[in-house]
């Protein structure tokens, strides 16, 4: 996973801005519309590219740390909520058939006996991670694992034909081990990184907070600062997966969609092991999660929509779909003003 | 045009609260998504509302303040406009027809001796308005005649089914008519609602804000604060038409989804006229133009998207539509907490 990432085509992405001047509007008007056609075209490639075929994964574990009260919902909703996604009755089914995406719902470690309801795709390394607060969540060889399980994902979808690739994800604690990632990467506080999650109550905070103390003194000790030991000591194995998924997605030259805490988290982690993926990354939604803002300013990515969502399953990348789509038919079917016969701006003079 | 608005039906968005609390993911975790849902239950009558049929509205007219020199364009761009919006090549044609929304092209004052294109609609009540920088821009009855022109347009729709009406504009220097009237009804200074518009340059950004300061010197003359006055002195006759279509709307209650900078003026003009219009208004987004966050400030509407857009034409509303048709599908059809099987925050205790 080293090295050897596909450049974006800046002469596509340069045509793509020509464009754009020519379209029968003030040039700038369309703000944000008008970058994302650029950044589209650089990276599929054309300067007038269609809506790429867009993939959802919802990659879904558990957490040993659950087991300490930093969750509003106990350990079982993991399990119950890899069920709702397989009967598609979750916010991100609804949101993925509205925009006609394929989703894979993707058991990377759920703490459970059973096997994943049909329909889910088995990947379950082990039944959830250990405890972060005490010891390393995971070995090196599971995280390992883990990364191909998601660069697995990743490469079956652009086999399929995806260009544009969503992860989202599931498990019930694992803001605490995202809390972790952001610290360990960012240098932030903990007490700015670490928010309620899905709405834990005030004990629940405080628990939390000085679960992600105990794992950052951990982290501290060990000098190598290797982005995957960081992931081995307080990540999750659905993280590993995201960030294995948003690396093999860069290799193939497809565009990232960002969705929200969880899995700017595992970007980070991404983007420390291969740094050349973060040209690939765009960033959908910033969280209501406070500490949301601070990962992708970190990552320098300036998000999409604001709308006070902190759901996570991808569901705020998905909802930014169509402003892609709109911005992207907009690029292509709007009228030139030669060809509309209307004047420009520079005829006043 | 007094009293007599639709009061909103309470009981049904106090419902669609209801089953938000039942949806499965944390209470709250979808942000303003939820606010969505419930605000069209409580406008359209319907716990579970469906997404509505919406139409979208763009007033055309011209402005003799034009000829000082406070626009980008030439004056001559609001008729070659008119006729790509005539032929589909305007940015509101794209947003229209991805949405399949009905589009409708209103020349309420066009500033040319040629009728409307075909397809247009002619509502032309003179060519363009007076110089506002030198006397009313409207005699009363152009007001009265603008703001018929506008209730009209939203009687119309509503009889063609539609329950959620946009309204876009276009008009070379109409930006300066917006930016007097926001002044007017908010009080804000000159230099913070004064802006570039299409891409003015310095030069003709201090004659604009000359212009708006000799109007606004006017205005401050006329003690009765009459909110048609006002719209006479300084305002356009697209601007009058959209205050107008707003009224309307909000009569026959039907939700208005806001648009930018001069469609928010129009806004402060229809509630300074009917306040009760407020409570049938959502603001889509915030422009790049400053003032116009100056605007929805006052009316105390917080925008969806905040995407730097300062086109018009009502691109920012029909961009927000997708959001709006996302909240009320996952409001329709994701699984409760019962259907799923899944535990609930309380479950936790």
């Amino acid at each position: 996973m080293s090295s050897g990432l596909p450049a974006v085509d800046v002469t596509a992405g340069a045509a793509a801005y020509a464009r754009q001047q020519q379209l029968t509007k003030p040039p700038g008007s369309l703000g944000r519309l008008e970058e994302l056609a650029c950044w589209f075209a650089a990276r599929l490639g054309d300067p007038v590219p269609g809506m790429p075929r867009c993939e959802v994964f919802v990659f879904a574990a558990d957490h040993g740390v659950a087991a300490r009260g930093v969750s509003a919902f106990p350990q079982s909703v993991t399990a119950q909520m890899v069920a709702n996604f397989a009967h598609g009755g979750a916010a991100i089914n609804v949101l993925a058939s509205m925009e006609n995406c394929h989703i894979e719902v993707v058991d990377v470690g759920v703490a459970t006996d059973e096997p994943p309801p049909p329909g889910v795709r088995n990947e379950r390394i082990r039944a959830g991670t250990r405890d972060l607060a005490e010891e390393s969540a995971m070995t090196p060889e599971e995280v390992t694992a883990a990364l191909g399980v998601g660069a697995r994902c990743a490469s079956d979808a652009f086999t399929r034909g995806a260009r544009l690739l969503i992860a989202g994800e599931m498990g019930i604690a694992n803001s605490t081990a995202a809390a972790c990632l952001i610290c360990a990467f960012t240098e932030a506080t903990v007490d700015a990184v670490v928010g309620r999650g899905t709405g834990v109550d005030d004990a629940g905070l405080g628990r939390k907070r000085d679960v992600v103390r105990m794992a950052l003194a951990r982290v501290a000790r060990d000098v190598s600062r290797a982005p995957r030991r960081i992931l081995a000591e307080v990540g999750g194995l659905e993280i590993a997966a995201i960030a294995g998924f948003y690396i093999e997605s860069a290799r193939r030259g497809v565009p990232i969609l960002l969705d929200g805490y969880i899995s700017t988290a595992a970007a980070l982690a991404a983007v420390a092991i291969e740094p050349g993926v973060l040209e690939w990354m765009l960033a959908s939604h910033r969280s209501a999660e406070g500490g949301h803002g601070i990962a992708l300013q970190a990552l320098g990515l300036e998000p999409l929509l604001d709308l006070g969502l902190r759901l996570g399953e991808g569901t705020g990348a998905a909802l930014t779909l169509p402003i892609v789509r709109a911005a992207l038919t907009l690029h292509r079917k709007m009228a030139t003003f030669g060809e509309a016969g209307v004047s420009g701006a520079a005829d006043t003079a």
